[in-house]
């Protein structure tokens, strides 16, 4: 297989790993290539994450590694994530696992999709959000008013310091700390999650990915746009997003670990 | 058409509207048939929920009677609700719009499908809910502990009040009161809510209806299963509920309500 | 000093553990008395709970069995619960701190005093509450309707499944799992929390102790009156409740512990 | 009496209403001062919030008007807030409840004192606060670590968008879209709320006056702390803020309203 690795460049333990891992897999008959940022750090050649092709990526970090990988891939490829960080919902095998992993990979894995909400402003395509986009001020402690519009009809407006939406597979991230439910990443749904919302009864709403969601700024403060903590844009005056279900999801190596057994094994750790 | 008139009995006011109802669309030339309970109040002959057949049934009431309605037939036939309530969800028109959407009825109408879920407990069939269906302790202030099976997965163990089993459509019902997010109907989903729980890290969780859902009840304690707050059912010790989406789903008249819209305007008056 | 050892009696270990502590409170001079139950198990004699008096109850058990030592006592008296049970909140001293805490016995301890809430309906005194009353339904899954008076003014009626009535030493309780806030014990309030409540803006509700706290229910349907899980009222339709403070508080032994490093420690491993 | 209006400046009605009210006041014997700012739009000579003395400030304005007035005093004067704003919880009185007051004043009023809370970072005192202090990253959708320490002991770590101090006043506030309970202000705690926890065992703590609170920022990240949404600072990496109780309480005039029933008729109709 053409594999590619990528490594938190942040942490020698976590680099020294992925060296050994690259010689492993070579053992093992694959094609290996490093990630730029981190082949610089093994003092070695490597590609852009631009230019990642082939079967598979692993990536040795935690969530955050995971999602830049992702988001920076033109195309994507499956991922694999070795957990070298604190809780990982995305990276999920542990390091003491990942032998036993490898030593059937010739066999072949099986693809999990994931969908990924994809955010255009005023026509204008920003990127796809594997876990979420969040809307928020610019200025602390100052309220947005949003106005909501399914199927282009207006169905709410708050207020609120700010307003995330989410996937299923980031709700058990950001989502979560801002009160939303644990939605199977089986549904497709957009959640929407206003965060310290002023009207006591906004509530989470799952909206499904057959709608046609927009959000409007109805406030003249500045904004930004948070993809994934990834990317950040300034929202002008007014603007509307609109909220579609992107042509591509991510792709993830299934492990074999079933999903709620895993995720509320970890709730119970954070 | 074939129309069968059901009225809540409560009520002389719904009760009369229901009679005038009957001679109105008679007039329009459709055939009216009354609902037993109905029709005694009104002096007249009628047939037994269980036996309705036709092209629509027509409930005067709250959400309780449309409730009991589509809990009784035993074909689900298409419902209308006029809404003789307080604030009705699943009672889509107030008695004011009501003739306007008779005026058209002879171009026909659309259906709108919702999913209930089957119940089932240690192989038995319970019956279907449209709204929810909660287990609860038959003795005041004492907890249960539950297990969560998905797919056969021991997925959570938790202590609490009671457990919703709701769907999407009732995510504006008992399940909003317990902390659930609002479902999108054209979802489908499982929508598990503890009733105060133990475990602080207890949140709602909505699980595809692709996958096998069980829930046991692991204390001794005698427990009830509670369906759409229409029958009630013993839980014995170590009770098994099996919980599947069911074959039958209920069918709605589509007045052409935005549900998003519809659901956000009620939650700001309930 | 003159000592009273309560022990929970459907433990042998725990039994065991009491009958040992006796033998070696003798051994430092103090007077051991047994609770007639613990004494029964153990073979011995013993007195009624209603009838304890002297300078210390030690319990060995969780917080039910210090709450039903503190319910049953004519006469409040210091109590120190020895946790024998899952998480002790009220049993503040675990079985191998207990010999450190004997050994300076002599040189006399701290009381911690706890407020209690006092519940009469319609002039009766039912009793007091260490941790909580709570309001709830005969009937499973039937919501009741009620009012809050403070200082005889009407300030809020709601539609709910309960209402709890907690003191600031329950808000770590029953109070907790309700959605409710973790108040100092220092603070003395009466911390009200609708279960399932169907208006979404209700809201905990902490009130100075120094007001006049009524709740009337205002549905028909039969409700029951709980406190502290140890003794159940039958309430009359139309009962109205009125709130206290007790004059009697509960007397704990101070062991040092600080009340919200221990808090948010048991939180983090319910 | 000796009284000062402050206007909100960007409401000509509120202008012209503050212009003729001073008319009124003067009639009836009252020596009235304007305010610098409201003085200048009316095109008159006024005093500078901070040399405001006398007997009572009149504030024709939203809450912001009210907490703006009360944060610039140097020295607390009692203030009766008229509601020219969207839900005034400060701002006691509608303009059409404000004839009927007037003509009893020159008998006199009840002043209602209202805590404050005092921040104070590395022994500067910032300031103090009617409603709240709030630290929120300056990088939108990054997490701050946060702890806190009670009576000197570390009590919980935790990481979040960002935390709350709330008085009792502030409960209806920013800390009730936060999640936060109704607190009744003559109780005097400090209200801590985290925004958007990670660990989802993390509540709203009221901790009694009595305890020395202090909060440490334990991330490299800047942050900012902002009071009653007026003044922000810059806080220092691993800057420490001790939290006390103001030794200078707001002063408010009490028209009578009784706090719970003024709270949940306006929680409805937010």
């Amino acid at each position: 297989m053409k594999i590619v690795l990528v490594s938190r460049i942040d942490d020698e333990e976590a680099l020294r790993y992925t060296a050994s891992l690259a010689r492993d897999l070579e053992d093992l008959g694959h094609g290996v290539t490093l990630e730029e940022g981190t082949a610089q750090r093994l003092g070695r050649e490597g590609i852009p994450f631009e230019e990642i092709t082939g079967d598979l990526v692993v990536v040795v970090g935690g969530d955050g590694s995971v999602l830049l990988t992702i988001h920076q891939m033109r195309k994507q490829v499956p991922v694999l994530g070795i957990n070298w960080g604190e809780v990982g919902f995305l990276a999920d095998l542990e390091p003491d696992e990942a032998g036993a992993f490898f030593a059937t990979l010739k066999d072949g894995f099986r693809v999990e999709r994931r969908m990924r909400v994809s955010l255009s402003v005023d026509g204008k395509h920003l990127g796809d959000a594997l876990n979420e986009a969040v809307i928020v001020t610019e200025r602390p402690a100052k309220m947005l008013r949003f106005g909501v519009y399914v199927d282009g009809i207006p169905s709410e407006r708050f207020r609120a310091d700010g307003l995330l939406i989410s996937t299923p597979t980031g709700s058990t991230a950001y989502a979560m700390s801002a009160g939303g439910p644990i939605v199977d990443p089986q549904i497709e749904g957009f959640l929407l999650i206003p965060l310290a919302p002023y009207m006591l009864s906004s509530r989470p709403h799952l909206i499904s990915t057959g709608r046609i969601l927009e959000v409007t700024l109805e406030t003249e403060k500045p904004a930004h746009l948070v993809i994934d903590g990834q990317s950040t844009f300034e929202l002008e005056r007014e603007a509307k997003v609109t909220v579609t279900r992107s042509s591509e999801p991510a792709l993830f190596v299934h492990t074999g670990k079933p999903f709620f057994e895993k995720v509320n094994y970890k709730l119970r750790n954070l």
